[in-house]
């Protein structure tokens, strides 16, 4: 049976307020839960069901079994019958460029987007997103979920944008800071220069204002003759953006 | 106030089985609902808040008022506070090769991927997605909502795949079959050719055995030096094909 302080906490932790405060985050599932033991993040509690274990007989770990319907009530998935982590934030540490990409996300809202971001990142070996206060939270179990296991690698730092990209414009010169945004130079004929700073901007706005007059290159991805959608979704444009940088430097 | 009769009407389509039955839809919110009205949908019913008419004074629709909580009571969205319209289903209509890329889907489950392939679709002028008939629901509120407009646009032909494979090779030879699959040829070095047909396959188990035989070209995306993710989203991967698809033929 699962203690009330236990189940009081892990309740908590499906509001960022609490995730903040305790600086701890929820990990659901099977899958992201035997991922996240193979990485460097510190796990405070495991809670796994009979299912659990008759599928992970060798499982080592220190854990606390529950039944699966004592699991469906502290759970924030519609659907985890398997298991639970309690685990420890990282240090939210700034991320400077160095000689690869570095994803910084502007107003990112759907948890979702960024989930799909980070597993973007991963694939492609970038290791460094820098978010603006106002991203979706990191620790949201839909960008958890959504990552598939790519929060394990990549990195975020949460910051104020604006006095980051002021402070690599002065002391990080060589980066090259790029934005997608409608008016750009075509994505197709850009030819991409390393380190560079990528800003992704939110799903129905953009990039702010007062974040654009640090670009030095804007990029657009221009849509073909025959093409009816008014703009493509903020992870696909990601996904197509950073797959041009690859292939440049291939 | 809404009529029990209509209250009924819309709740049951929140489930696919009643959406099957009836051949109707719902479309929510403000921005869907102008588009739709730009459409050849048939529309059955608009219901709409003092809010909408406030925004939107000049709308000429037939249309019922419904108070913010009426409207709460019967939407399947978590915040709409705007509008509902209840739409006729278009007809299963077979689709064909033409002189364009057809996208197919083989089982695809999450109504945020199908929606976001949908939008994509549009994006590069491909109006014809052949589903199979374990693919999500298409009138799923979620997807319709994903494709922010697109499944005006674009048309899905709902069948057994394997089947429309076979016809497919014995009625439109000319038409290449294209899979994306883990052990394909790079997506960068492929020459794709028209007509097309692309399937791509489901989340987590990729494309059934039983369509692979009807494919001729396999393509997978290489993951670069230093990429740690698994696989991609499948929408971000279709992105990324069919992107290379157009960049061939400009």
């Amino acid at each position: 049976m699962i203690s009330q302080k236990w189940k009081k906490l892990v309740k908590s932790l499906h509001q960022k307020k609490y995730r903040d405060q305790e600086k701890l985050f929820l990990v659901e599932g099977e899958k992201p839960i035997l991922e996240l033991l193979t990485s460097n993040f510190h796990i405070e509690k495991i809670f796994v069901t009979d299912l659990f274990l008759k599928r992970n007989p060798n499982f080592l770990q220190d854990f606390e079994i529950l039944s699966a319907s004592e699991l469906a009530q502290i759970s924030a998935m519609e659907n985890n019958q398997m298991a639970l982590a309690i685990v420890r934030q990282y240090e939210n540490k700034p991320l400077y460029p160095d000689n690869n990409i570095i994803l910084a996300l502007d107003n990112i809202q759907d948890p979702g987007n960024l989930g799909t971001i980070l597993r973007i990142c991963d694939w492609y070996g970038i290791r460094k997103v820098v978010c603006n206060n106002q991203t979706v939270d990191l620790y949201n179990l839909k960008v958890i979920n959504a990552s598939k296991g790519s929060f394990l690698r990549v990195q975020c730092f949460y910051t104020n944008l604006q006095n980051y990209l002021k402070y690599c414009v002065e002391n990080f010169s060589e980066a090259l800071i790029y934005a997608s945004t409608l008016q750009g130079k075509s994505v197709y004929e850009i030819k991409f220069q390393k380190p560079a700073i990528l800003i992704m901007g939110n799903e129905a706005r953009g990039i702010s204002k007062d974040i654009l007059s640090y670009v030095k290159q804007e990029i657009s991805i221009p849509r073909p003759k025959g093409g009816g959608a008014e703009s493509l979704n903020v992870a696909i444009a990601t996904a197509i953006i950073v797959d041009k940088f690859f292939q440049n430097f291939k």
